[in-house]
């Protein structure tokens, strides 16, 4: 029940959630009185939870709020209850166990009886306007949709802000992993420095493979759709869209600032090869596909690309479709956070600790208790973007050229030009026509090396675009 | 300020925090009215926090609190405000920092204007009275106290409970690494399977340079004690007693019981050589100081003892003087948490997280928000600890035998007369008298193993006691 005081707008009566509140503005300062009762009556009101989206995720979180309706309500002292669900369509198992609640219409999720909507619709367009129309409706919102929070987040977190109510969002960034809660609270008096990160599965599975089978990209990616690790358009995947989608909301919340998509520069892994993978294998390197955050006084370094990460470092170690994240703080130094980083349930998971936060939230009127975006709004500040151009590292390049003399000094020389100095180069080949040269440089500023690499890949004795994956070391 | 009523001692009128409270009994339910002033007043109000203890980890917390006081205000839109300390010693050039807010008695960190005292002193007695005391004075405690949690941790959560205060200790287990936050809140829509944890960092530092350094165990403790890996009188780590006080705690609050400190089987890493380790290495095993805690039906099975486990697991991987955890969950599967276990900053950003947890609980009046032991106490139930005797696993066995004939045949005889199978064999060395010979078991019981070696070790071909490591596959 909500009723306006029919005396003045600012004066609102509500009850719910076995409370009673009565809130009035006086003297400029928002003032509220709240009667509950606390005891059997509050603790047995139930908090009420409209599902959108049956797909994977959405499926996991019915399978986790039935099997486990017992640990969850006897960590919270009190149940959720899955009360409407509404899905284009829905698998027949699942739809056999929650036929009743299935609703024909969204707009059911949002009436007075819902205490927290959960989006797992995924899209841009349609998940923006519920997760709006939610926020308005007073109602607290939890999502997995990173390409939503990565584009409008910041316009969806102001909206709950200025309507007192949560947003959980966990399970947008690698699944199970609790890497949100660790940034917003476990880490909360660092200053955080850095983040490192493989943020996506699928390619990670893909690299693995490549190296373990001996397989080039196309055919590793083929079998990775065939056993589900990878999806049928792999491109959001493969093309880095969706580490980027990760790595600008671990950005805005671990900086205190908001990095959108846009601001991410994103490379992909489809130009690996095997060769590539196993010359780094002998030098002491893996590639991965990694996600990079930095901050310092020039402003954020945020970006996704393939990176030579060296054996020993704990991410260089991860294999498969796990995810990991190291977080670098300036107490707490490096911590690292690995897990599943999609899949059904682990990602249900992250979804339903999401919602039991909400809820505990909700019984103790604590709304908005930690800060949307880890900071308050009026510290959350638009920061510069690093251009990827001023960074200076170290770069791998694979040239394909034409096994002739004088080519190796043909490409120094261009190197030179722009001040790359090369550490090592590698020729393993000398059976063709067409030979691949491997050259590592000292460090150099990606402007110099992008342009080096436009006058070379324009000359005769080079054929194709030349490989370039940059160096990480710490 | 505080006052009772005169009129029934049920009736409480409290003001703090910007807050004025009036709750009474009624009907045998507590009620609550509570009016509080939003605003910048309430937001002005600091929250003061009484240290007890600068020693490692209490200089630490006076450095975040200080150097980052700025960020920790950002985020909590108030401020900290260390306000009075009380310590044995502290080290000049600390003292110099915060001269005027050491207090001789620390009696006055238990006054009225404290809200959170910082048990950092270490110890059991002075300690476990300290906290109960700030307990019975209402004021929420945060500590990084292992061996006080390990023994008296329910005395001390059930006095919080019925007082309505929180008590955080995120640091008492694995330093920086925020496990116990996974476990209360990220995970709380799992029921926790098994936890498996390199959680003593001097170990690992020692196991993990005896294989890099070629060195006895002797010999790289020294080295450890002269770098400050490891301390003077090193066995409260290297026996496993302070691993045994982490796995107490992360087991009584994944499985909803309470596992003491002598519940926990404990063996250390002093009978270890690097012959043990070479040979492990050989056979694609790192040998590791893990904490192991297990449910099922027939109740909980924890221990801490050396165990071999394969090379491809990620704590296999883990080197140096790092901690790292894998928790196992129905839903979210294996998730794993890496990093700094000890050193002053680390474990004091996990103090300082835990006092902005609290203090947020404070600011919003959501006092055991989250309950103390991640189970409402109602649910908190003695299991039974499954006796280390009855588990099956694989075993590691070094005897030292005299090179003879028909050594082999006598020994394997007893451990076949008890129903261990061996897999394989290995004598190295048949160059002295007395020599080493590694067997490597198919599973069988340790009551079985433990009684087959208590007979071989008093053979006339067997000196020494023989060296045993469990296997840990998974």
């Amino acid at each position: 029940m909500r009723f306006r005081s029919p005396l003045s707008d600012t004066i609102i009566f509500t009850s719910g959630n076995g409370e009673i509140k009565f809130e009035f503005k006086l003297c400029n300062l928002y003032t509220t009185i709240r009667y509950y009762a606390k005891g059997v009556m509050y603790n047995m009101k139930r908090i009420n939870i409209g599902l959108l989206g049956a797909g994977t995720v959405g499926s996991g979180v019915i399978k986790i709020l039935t099997e486990n309706a017992d640990i969850i309500s006897k960590r919270l002292g009190f149940e959720l209850n899955l009360k409407k669900i509404y899905s284009r369509s829905i698998r027949s198992d699942v739809k056999k166990r929650v036929e009743k609640l299935i609703v024909d219409d969204y707009k059911e999720l949002l009436e007075d009886d819902i205490d927290i909507t959960v989006e797992l619709i995924g899209g841009e367009e349609f998940a923006k306007d519920f997760v709006l129309e939610s926020i308005e409706k007073k109602k607290s919102v939890v999502t997995a949709n990173k390409a939503l929070l990565a584009n409008y987040g910041f316009e969806i977190f102001q909206k709950a802000f200025s309507n007192r109510v949560d947003v959980g969002y966990e399970a947008s960034v690698a699944g199970g992993i609790p890497i949100i809660k660790a940034i917003k609270e476990s880490l909360s008096a660092n200053n955080i420095l850095s983040i490192r990160g493989i943020v996506n599965g699928t390619c990670n599975y893909i690299l693995t493979k490549m190296l373990e089978d001996e397989k080039p990209f196309e055919e590793v990616l083929k079998t990775a759709q065939d056993e589900g690790f990878a999806e049928k358009d792999p491109s959001f995947d493969v093309d880095g869209i969706d580490s980027a989608h990760k790595m600008a909301i671990l950005s805005s919340i671990s900086f205190g600032t908001d990095i959108k998509e846009q601001d991410v520069y994103t490379e992909g892994i489809r130009d690996i090869t095997y060769m590539d993978i196993k010359f780094a294998d002998d030098l002491g390197y893996r590639i991965k596909l990694l996600g990079i955050a930095n901050t310092n006084d020039k402003g954020i370094d945020v970006r996704v690309h393939p990176a030579m990460i060296k054996k020993g470092d704990i991410l260089a170690k991860i294999d498969g479709a796990y995810n990991a994240i190291k977080v670098c703080c300036d107490m707490a130094e490096d911590t690292v956070y690995i897990g599943k980083g999609a899949g059904s349930l682990p990602t249900a998971s992250a979804v339903v600790s999401d919602i039991m936060d909400i809820a505990r939230n909700i019984k103790h009127s604590s709304h908005l208790r930690i800060p949307l975006m880890s900071f308050p709004f009026n510290y959350v500040t638009k920061k510069e973007i690093v251009d990827i151009n001023n960074l200076k590292m170290r770069y791998y390049l694979r040239f394909t050229v034409k096994d002739s003399a004088g080519m190796l000094s043909k490409i120094s020389g261009v190197l030179g030009e722009k001040n790359i100095s090369i550490k090592s180069v590698i020729q393993p080949n000398k059976d063709s026509q067409w030979v691949p040269l491997m050259v590592m440089t000292h460090d150099a500023y990606e402007k110099d090396v992008k342009e080096a690499l436009s006058i070379i890949d324009k000359m005769s004795i080079v054929k194709d675009k030349t490989l370039l994956i940059r160096v990480e070391d710490e």
